[in-house]
């Protein structure tokens, strides 16, 4: 529990989404807690914060992100509508942090906006680190690995009546069951699509996907002059949430080495977007625009939740992702108020269209 | 012909390491001649030179290398007696350089050594390229990918009989003779393991082969937090060179780019050290120190010569290398008049003893 944690860590402050329940909280002497609505707020602007970890789902976390990025402080961040559904809001900010750092020395780990929003997914601490060193000018091409999930093999006929217990066991990575059902629908590789045109300032024809099903090679970077740089490593996420906080250094870790002649082969193939159209849609919405993307990721978090619950079928999560997109997207890049909007209409009307009424 | 050569490039001057010879040469107008017996010496150390790309085998070029980083020019070298003898004598050059750019910015790209010493193997580019922007005191361990050549297959009886025709046919790189030899002996990666010693400053121990037959990932580094970076990308030596060119940057090149999709799977195994001696034989007289090294990379010079000759059997060369280090070793770091003296006792030495003789 929360509490066991304080006990252990003795954090200066403990805060909840639930303000009110801040107050139940057995903490120890020397740890405050904040019950303010703008808590997470308030907490990533503190005089003694360097840098906030964002491990929230959701919008909940855009606020924070945003205040502590105009505060000066360095965000790393697992939570994917960051980027997927702010990157146009979050991503001037560190470039300016990014190109300040670069006036005073151009050379400056700092002077690059991913030293300001550092991702924690595999794949893109991956491509950050093959990136270290070099110029994002150079890049011609990203390639975002994907284990493809337990239905990698499966035929679209069986996919179709594939339940939530058959989706839940990832081949390679030990994850919280959302994520676990957008890596068995391929969802979670578009989404990644997505945060890859913001984070390296790439147009969406040069993020390609390969299926690697040992999930060993965690993304490739392919650059002008024809060389690639990929970063490996046993699936472990203590290596990118390490990286994250120790960037541009490295310090001795737990995780387990990787001995290559005991994980031959590796394998790579072109994922099949007839059977995972989470990939096209998401893509389509990236190239859409942030209007777009705030209803996809909105709407994919409501379409797993009802799969797990039983009200949705397996297919029927791209079927309802997609007609979110269609129904709520706005021709233009909202601003922060009208994401929290999208967000909201889109999960209200997503938890009770019927499955029927999508086709 | 380098006359047609440099018809067509018009370079400010040519030199051969036959002087005589450079008189007879039909040069463009502009183009100079030098005719003195240290004429590469002399280029290496023009005041319109930047950077000094070496490509002659053999100690020759050691004195050029030297008077050029003496002289601020930066070196990229294909050719391995640059480190493997002269590895103590040339790095602490290249450390001087870096540390000089160092203490005006420690982030400039050109504080570092490898800025200054530039490999263009594809195996110590593909570390190179891994390393920067990273520090050197985070790498736990590199690790060399050697393709294993056309005899990873074979049997130990079969391979004592290997004639050149069967050696020259490497299953991956189009080469000259003498490399094609060393990748079938697998004396290349042992030269390469002396070579990552120099380069990189790691302890032997830490220098790690890997046999990949497919030969797309050049080589990998491990890090202290578990993470493991590599460079791929198809067989094509164009693109080591022109990065040995524009580093820290890259500019767009000629070479075919890879589709991972299309090269799966990518295998690895350990490599046979019963039957590939030459790495445990360069190993320890890497291990031994230069007085060791400048006899090993001097009789196998000699002995791929002889092999190819048909005055040696392919099991032979292992054998004349390893007779020649101990003969030839001596206990202490030897000077450049030294390290040319024992190239040329060894390889005199080495041109006569009769293959009975080495048992």
């Amino acid at each position: 529990t929360i509490s066991e944690q304080a006990h252990r860590l003795h954090p200066a402050v403990v805060a909840l989404a639930d303000a009110a329940a801040v107050g139940a909280l057995d903490l120890p002497d020397g740890t405050a807690r904040i019950d303010a609505d703008d808590a997470l707020t308030q907490m990533a602007v503190r005089d003694d914060v360097d840098l906030v970890i964002v491990a929230t789902g959701g919008v909940v976390s855009l606020r924070p992100v945003l205040a502590a990025l105009e505060a000066g402080k360095i965000v790393a961040t697992a939570n994917k509508e960051t980027l997927v559904s702010a990157g146009h809001l979050v991503m001037p900010l560190a470039k300016a942090r990014a190109a300040a750092a670069a006036a005073a020395n151009p050379t400056d780990p700092m002077a690059s906006p991913l030293a300001w929003v550092r991702p924690i997914d595999s794949e893109h601490s991956a491509i950050w680190q093959c990136l270290v060193g070099e110029d994002l000018a150079d890049v011609s091409r990203l390639i975002l690995t994907a284990s493809g999930g337990p239905f990698r093999e499966w035929s679209a006929e069986r996919m179709a009546a594939a339940r939530p217990e058959d989706a839940l066991k990832h081949p390679n990575w030990t994850m919280g069951a959302k994520i676990t059902i957008d890596s068995a629908t391929l969802m979670n590789k578009g989404l990644e699509v997505i945060e890859a045109h913001w984070l390296y300032d790439v147009p969406y024809e040069q993020v390609d996907v390969v299926v690697h099903p040992q999930s060993l090679v965690h993304s490739l970077v392919e650059f002008v002059d024809g060389s690639l740089k990929a970063q490996l490593g046993l699936p472990d996420m203590r290596i990118p949430i390490q990286y994250s906080v120790t960037y541009p250094h490295r310090t001795a870790g737990p995780a387990p080495r990787l001995d290559l002649t005991e994980h031959s082969p590796m394998t790579f193939q072109a994922p099949d977007l007839q059977r995972f159209r989470a990939i096209p849609i998401a893509r389509a919405a990236g190239e859409a625009g942030p209007g777009a993307t705030a209803a996809l990721i909105a709407a994919d978090d409501v379409a797993v939740e009802r799969f797990l619950a039983g009200s949705l079928s397996y297919l029927g999560m791209a079927g309802l992702v997609a007609a979110a997109v269609e129904r709520y997207s706005v021709d233009h890049e909202p601003v922060l108020d009208e994401l929290e909007a999208i967000d909201a209409e889109v999960r209200a009307w997503a938890h009770k269209i019927p499955e029927g009424a999508l086709a």
